[in-house]
């Protein structure tokens, strides 16, 4: 089975060329180092724009069959911020502990984490993750969540991923 | 004002028969050395069908007039696991805090702990909860809420519960 | 751009004169002690009844254009604690970051905390937030989350908001 990750950065401005985009490089380079198994990524860049984030996620998780969604950018409370609007209008369930955990995390590094409205939510076999906009943030939210993210994937029906323990310790309870 | 407690175990395969129950005997051991006043205790063992688990937190709340009710199994991410959302279909109020800090309690001990979806709520005069599938989790997870239980159950007009002070603290603040 | 902060403290023996309330001096000694900008404030002090609490925030948001409202009382599961339906109510949007951090900081010194519903969201270019109903915990939640609160208030089109350091350092990332 293979393994397949969408990666979708949203900003207004990189997509429209203002400033380069940093968060699909910043996640592939995370997946690099983590990953063990063989993997693929599909990547989208696209403005904050609900229907387009919602279109977008649908063609990844139905028509790409990603088993694994990174999203990064437009959590925040500024009205333009809609990643987590459309991530919850195209899910079957929320997984309330990512957003939960991923505030927890940046909360380390800055009070404003509080603001993050990002989600984890499952549509059909794929985890949908809602990351932070910035590089660093990127990496210490995935150091912090990615040894539960191949179980999850295992529980739902998608491929088995195994990782570098040197970096993540991909945890699997025993049977 | 009698303390009647719910225990509900939720398990495709326990309730069929192909393994034995231990999540029963688990919140029934726990709540015999957590509790100072008088209880009883109403059982039931049901598969993972939401329907089936609805109508039975509606019995054991409605007719059986439980003020606690402790599920047990179904919190995961995967698709048969349905207990989060038979809860939530018949409650009357969310109590966010329990889910938080549940998942908090159990991300001492393992990662995938973020992955529940486990609840608390309040249905009429009852506070019930969605607790894990395993004996160890469910008395790690009991040690570090129960203080809080009886103070809820206080307040939403069920009977005065009074805990062994040397396993759990039930705490009340001073009028 | 004038800084306007609505104070509403909710809780029926406080609105009839059976006790004195505490709520809202304990905010504004809070405020007086932490902001550097010049600030007004509007006060309420109503019972709790939800019809009643969503058109004192309306109120307060759209016709005295309040940037902060802050609430005090009727966050807990008691059936006529009904503040956080009211928010939720008249909210554009929920930021679960709020709710998640001051029950955190609650956990602190109450094992109860975990039945706080409190909630922070937006509504139109202002953040309401519920806090605790006593002096004493309405003073450790906003030392332990004002430092996102500036922020957040220019993220949603407010006036920008200066904290005495020694008291609060907010928190704005560098562009």
């Amino acid at each position: 089975m293979q393994i397949k990750i969408g990666l979708v950065s949203i900003s207004d401005r990189a997509s429209s060329g203002i400033y380069e985009d940093k968060g699909i490089p910043a996640l592939e380079a995370w997946l690099g180092g983590a990953l063990a198994s063989k993997w693929s990524s599909v990547s989208r860049l696209i403005p904050d724009e609900q229907a387009l984030i919602e279109k977008t996620l649908i063609e990844l998780v139905d028509m790409e069959v990603c088993s694994l969604v990174l999203t990064t950018g437009g959590t925040g409370p500024a009205p333009r911020d809609v990643t987590p609007e459309a991530t919850i209008a195209v899910s079957d369930r929320v997984l309330d502990g990512f957003g939960e955990q991923m505030r927890a995390i940046s909360l380390k590094y800055v009070p404003t984490a509080i603001l993050s409205r990002q989600v984890g939510v499952i549509r059909k076999n794929a985890l949908i993750l809602n990351l932070p906009g910035q590089p660093k943030a990127i990496k210490e939210t995935l150091d912090g969540i990615f040894a539960a993210v191949p179980y999850c994937i295992d529980l739902i029906g998608g491929p088995y991923i195994e990782t570098n323990p040197d970096v993540i310790n991909a945890f699997r309870p025993k049977k």
